[in-house]
């Protein structure tokens, strides 16, 4: 009997299971696609079989039966938890380890659990080598279940560079599903600042690729460590394998996406929550194909300085900051709106390995939310505070130039404006509030007393 | 007989049917609410008839009855026409002139054409005011019905200065309400970018709120001439009736919203569409009830220069075009992905008198698309690529000089970054698809040859 099941052979279902393999569990697989199976077959041992059917997978499961559905998002899962449903025991547990819909899953655990099936939906971020090295795991639902299967799932974790797991239990019904959409959210944000820094330095400074990899690589041992420093490095210094050039001045400068970081802004906008840079992140890969390719004038002189590289590294190491500040925050009001009860620095740790936005700063940031669970904004933080005050001179000198310069920077101008409002007590919206009331007495408050109020308008202008 | 009904008579349905009775027709209003029917019944004479029962007011209606639905949006709508189809004959006409959201409409429009009925989901602009007087109208769905209540929705809209009546036929289905939504998302973004100017003149520059109200009027009468350059005048020169400041020191700076603009967002997310500055308007909105109001460090050196006021004059303009074009480029994407065919002189013109956007600029947008309506930016219409040339200059220094002065401008920044890109053909994106394909294997296309790419990344650094 198998200790594991997994449904879905394709790259990521596979090398989970030889991940589960590799850690001493037994593993069962099993896949409707027979070329997966027989792909599989070729690992077999004594701890590892292929299925070829529903009925021998689910048979050669210990009970209760633990069972990692890792297929396409949407309707397949719907009809595999179908097909799967006469075979199953009360008390079996399912996890969906798919880029599933975080409403989706909701749906699917209040289904499940009037079956009495346990349901857990997990995040999975680490790509093909992250899922058979180790992954990071963010899995949501039954407490008691996740506590079933948490052995398994710690052994086959990323591990932090302290040793730890990269995986707890998340929180309630579809949380797990949920943070890794904000994972997705903030690796879009990260991603588009890299993209920015990188258009200042080729541009405004002048480097070459070389020059930049490099530059990159120093500041992976300096002030922004993190896999997107170590991978910018690698990108920015790879030899095309067509031309002579560097690939990087031949890949098509339009950004694909796949949609959990839009997911996220939707749900950030149901929420209020104030996500700019995110929002900004998603519209600028819209924007890439969007661009109709017309001249472009742009300010053309070099200022090749050392402390514009500086503040260049200083703007991205804060960006990055805000990047994981408004994911948390978003994560907060989510708690808030959908009653999780989350635990945000087991969440920074499940981040910091594994996963494509693990940096050393998960660390600092899982510190602060340890110091002070109720922080509803990262920056309120004394490390997080530290750094604003040392590097906002930085970034409002970055967001200048660039802004001279003719540089898009729309996830660094974000980035310094909601650095320049989240503690402003002084936003100028009083005057949103008075144009409502002018054109239709949509009312006001005050900031001298309570009460709302109406104003009769002088009439003449 | 009347030749016009309405339901729901609170401020806008009544002021609608006294609109209509002022122009001529004959019209019916009914409530379930008495009060309504009883205040409405005070006008009542031979062209004015206010009826208490649905019976007796559906009878009252010449056929095919013409009937416009003015209530609270969503499940009410819904309530209303299931009481009414008993009632009714094949070939009446429905008009739901409320903020419906447009997916309702679609659902509305699809159920009723089953039974016979015509719909039409009609934007109406201009609040109370503007519903006695001249409402800008936004009448989308069947057309043949659309015919059929033209001369009635033609004499009540509001007159360009030109003497046309800012209503047409806007599209099928839910096209009509869809343009009112972009309506109000243009609506939030051109109110922030105030907003931001203002900050910018108060902190900046240093003037006070007389020196700012006679800035607006002066730019009202020279590049920025529309009601919310009007309006911001008078807003900023009101006298408090409660101290002897003046009202907008006293306005609490949180702004509030109803949703509209945020429908637009999520639409514009799903269609792809590069809406940045109606994204950053949105959030501001968000992030002006999340400020956490502590202390926060700015630049306080005053800089009063008619140099920097006259580039935020130029500025106000750009930024103005640009949240316009963005509401267009969103239109012409929803137009395609929903199989709309739009005709987008009529919707700036409809625009141009009644409601809340409305200004001079809308008839130069109307000429850009009377030029050439297969424009997918706004910008690339010769008018706007001219004032674009023009302003750009100062738009770049305006949101350099904010950067360096520590005030936030998310919607002046987004408008520079939103045409730094949009005909950019150097965005960094490719950096983006080069990490996409380093971690995931996600494929990158290249520029100077057809085909999908992998690339071998080196392993070492």
């Amino acid at each position: 009997m198998s200790q594991f099941g997994v449904i879905g052979l394709a790259v990521m279902g596979k090398n989970l299971a030889l991940n589960v393999r590799n850690h001493g569990f037994s593993v069962a697989g099993f896949s409707i696609d027979k070329p997966e199976v027989d792909a599989f077959a070729k690992y077999e041992d004594d701890k590892l079989k292929a299925c070829y059917t529903w009925e021998e997978f689910v048979d050669a499961l210990e009970k209760p039966r633990k069972i990692l559905i890792q297929i396409m998002a949407g309707r397949p899962v719907d009809e595999t938890i179908k097909r799967l449903l006469p075979l199953l025991d009360k008390g079996d547990i399912l996890i969906d380890g798919g880029n599933s819909n975080f409403h989706d899953t909701t749906r699917r655990c209040e289904e499940l659990a009037q079956s009495g099936i346990h349901f857990i939906g997990m995040g999975v971020s680490g790509g093909e080598e992250g899922a058979l090295n180790g992954p990071a795991l963010m899995p949501g639902g039954d407490e008691e279940a996740y506590n079933e299967v948490a052995p398994i799932l710690e052994a086959m974790a990323a591990k932090t560079p302290e040793g730890r797991p990269c995986v707890s239990y998340i929180g309630q019904s579809s949380s797990g599903h949920y943070v890794k959409m904000v994972h997705n959210g903030i690796e879009y944000a990260i991603m588009q600042e890299f993209s920015e820094i990188y258009d200042i330095l080729r541009q405004v400074v002048g480097k070459t690729n070389d020059e930049m990899s490099a530059i990159f690589n120093d500041w992976n041992e300096d002030l922004v460590p993190s896999y997107l420093t170590e991978i910018t490095a690698a990108v920015l210094k790879q030899q095309d394998d067509l031309t002579p050039d560097h690939i990087i001045d031949h890949i098509l400068n339009e950004a694909s996406y796949k949609g959990t970081g839009n997911w996220m802004l939707e749900d950030g906008v149901s929420l209020g929550a104030p996500i700019s840079v995110i929002a900004e992140a998603v519209i600028a890969r819209f924007m890439s194909k969007a661009t109709t390719r017309e001249e472009h004038h742009r300010v053309t002189e070099k200022q090749d300085k050392p402390e514009l590289i500086t503040a260049l590294e200083k703007s991205l190491q804060l960006a990055q900051a805000v990047a994981y500040a408004q994911g948390f925050q978003q994560l907060t009001m989510a708690a808030k709106a959908y009653s999780w009860n989350l635990r945000y620095p087991a969440i920074a740790q499940n981040w910091e390995a594994g996963c494509i936005i693990r940096s050393a700063m998960l660390k600092d940031i899982e510190n602060a939310y340890e110091n002070d669970k109720d922080i509803s904004v990262l920056f309120q933080d004394a490390y997080f505070k530290k750094l604003m005050t040392n590097n906002l001179p930085a970034l409002r000198q970055v967001v200048a130039v660039a802004a001279a310069s003719g540089i898009p920077t729309p996830t660094l101008s974000a980035s310094l404006n909601y650095l320049e409002s989240i503690f402003n007590a002084d936003l100028p919206a009083n005057l949103i509030q008075g144009q409502r009331d002018y054109f239709g007495a949509h009312t006001y408050e005050r900031n001298d007393r309570p009460g709302v109020y109406h104003m009769e308008w002088y009439e003449e202008k």
